[in-house]
């Protein structure tokens, strides 16, 4: 494999998140199904922002969650992803360039507004996001960077950009441009009700286009519409590797030849779980990047995510770098 | 006294926060001085937001906090302060109308932006400010909402208003108000350079226009120029009510004829002092205008700074009034 000047590069829906806490009763009133990611147009957007509670802003989007998070554990990142000119998308570049990550993709200076996803915080911690994917939806292959994808080691995608054609179709230009300089592809499945919409895609990526696959234990069940152990005899076969996280069961790492289950960190309190596998794969990656053990990858992630469930938005808010100085 | 329909009026600098984490050596290569409140012009808070880590934006201002949170304990309140109608500005007016507050100061349809304060945290949990005051500078008298004010029990100034003069004046006009519609106005002196600026207006409203007092120890003693217990001495025969906060060492409540100290409530992990002050006020208002004891207002206050120094951001993440269900 030709050398490399990156270590991971990741492509995303660019989504700037706005976080307040409710009740259960408002999941129901606005007939939204509690952890769950469901796309929203700006009209309904605009209703659910006009009555939820206080809110805070903080950049999101899943693979830009998981760039963040490796940047932040002092890998050497790159993202591509689409905002508008306006002042979420200032916010979620400025965000994502502070914590050292090249971000180069132009803005949109026409068309929908920067996407923004309400979420939705109930007293058990869990989110519930609602997705107006507003100027994600004009990133186009042309928005690939050749020479970012191939500088990077892991090209990482997320499974939610198969909800835009013109995204799934910059999806696999960038992972032929990965495999074609020799990187290695990593799959995120995004989001249970994203599996059951793409179901057939994703089952043939996973196939023939990826070589590591983050999920959790209900998207690995979505994709193989079965129960866990079915499932996971199913994935394996089919993958080199995989990391399944299983909230605070911990995660199951797989391989062809192994299965290995690694405890979850523990975290003084869980405030919001928005970002927890986002970050679970960022350390996970890092870890490879580093040539650490497997166990050591799984427990990477761990801490990553420990650290973003015990606040309020999915970026960390400590420097990662200092919760890992004993292990790379 | 006539009856009242509001708890509290706010009046204040309407600013929203872009908060990040920062080592001690930003906040010397950017000259700032831990813990204080700088102005900042346009130009100087591009270059920091340029060169701080990844940030998130919460709605923010000394007294919007305060209101914020007297609204989060079930208390009935309006605020009065100046907006852009640009993003920053519809995010303020949501956060603090989502949290039940009246909020019907016309925003400014030209001029300057939004207000916003850049706020870097530092491993020790302080808090070092740079506001531009942007739209704020343009509030005026005719902004002062004569029904709002004559319809609150109390109204609640931050001393942060004597920064701009027209601010200043907007200020006494709505004290004017308040007192001549028989009701109590409470002022908080925000922050010791602020005391510093100000210190001979400072001293006039305390001994002639202001029924209770707000502060920090650090204010105190710079109002007096001296320490704290001359300063406390000095102040007592000038006021009919006081609550001096003591960061951990908890707070004194001081009348002519007492002075109480409260202890700190317990706090987990303190990760961002931002709005501790603010929020203390909230809650003894709170009390005040629900006419339970002096040590329990304190208590009260105790209890809502509690709640904000355990995240980032000055805004309450809790719904405060489920913290307090023992109490009132």
């Amino acid at each position: 494999m030709p050398s490399h000047t990156l270590d991971v590069v990741g492509i995303g829906n660019a989504i700037v998140d706005i976080i307040a806490s409710a009740d259960d009763g408002f999941l129901d009133r606005h007939g939204m199904t509690k952890g769950g990611m469901m796309l929203v147009d700006e009209r309904r957007a605009e209703a659910i922002y006009a009555q939820m509670g206080p809110a805070m802003i903080s950049s999101g989007g899943s693979a830009g969650n998981t760039i963040a998070g490796i940047a932040s554990l002092g890998g050497r990142t790159g993202y591509i992803g689409k905002v508008r000119d306006d002042e979420l998308g200032r916010a979620f570049t400025h965000d994502i360039t502070a914590a050292g990550t090249i971000f180069r993709t132009p803005p949109a200076s026409t068309g929908p507004a920067t996407a923004h996803c309400l979420i939705l915080v109930t007293p058990d911690s869990q989110r519930t996001m609602n997705t107006y994917l507003g100027a994600c939806v004009s990133i186009g292959s042309a928005d690939i960077d050749d020479e970012l994808v191939r500088s990077a080691q892991y090209t990482y995608l997320e499974g939610y950009l198969y909800d835009d054609p013109a995204a799934k179709h910059a999806f696999h230009v960038a992972a032929e441009i990965a495999h074609a300089a020799g990187r290695r592809v990593a799959l995120s499945l995004s989001d249970a009700f994203c599996v059951e919409r793409h179901r057939g895609d994703f089952l043939e990526l996973v196939e023939r286009h990826v070589d590591v696959l983050f999920g959790n234990q209900g998207e690995i069940e979505a994709l193989f519409e079965c129960g866990w152990d079915d499932a996971i005899a199913r994935l394996r076969p089919s993958i080199a590797l995989a990391a399944i996280t299983r909230g605070p069961a911990g995660s199951v790492i797989l391989t062809k030849d192994s299965v290995t289950e690694i405890a979850a960190e523990p975290v003084e309190r869980v405030v919001d779980t928005t970002g927890a596998g986002d970050l679970y794969a960022a350390g996970f990656l890092f870890g490879l990047t580093r040539d650490v053990a497997l166990p050591e990858c799984g427990r990477l992630g761990g801490i990553a995510a420990a650290e973003v469930i015990g606040h309020f938005g999915a970026r960390p808010q400590t420097p990662l770098r200092t919760l890992i100085t004993s292990l790379v």
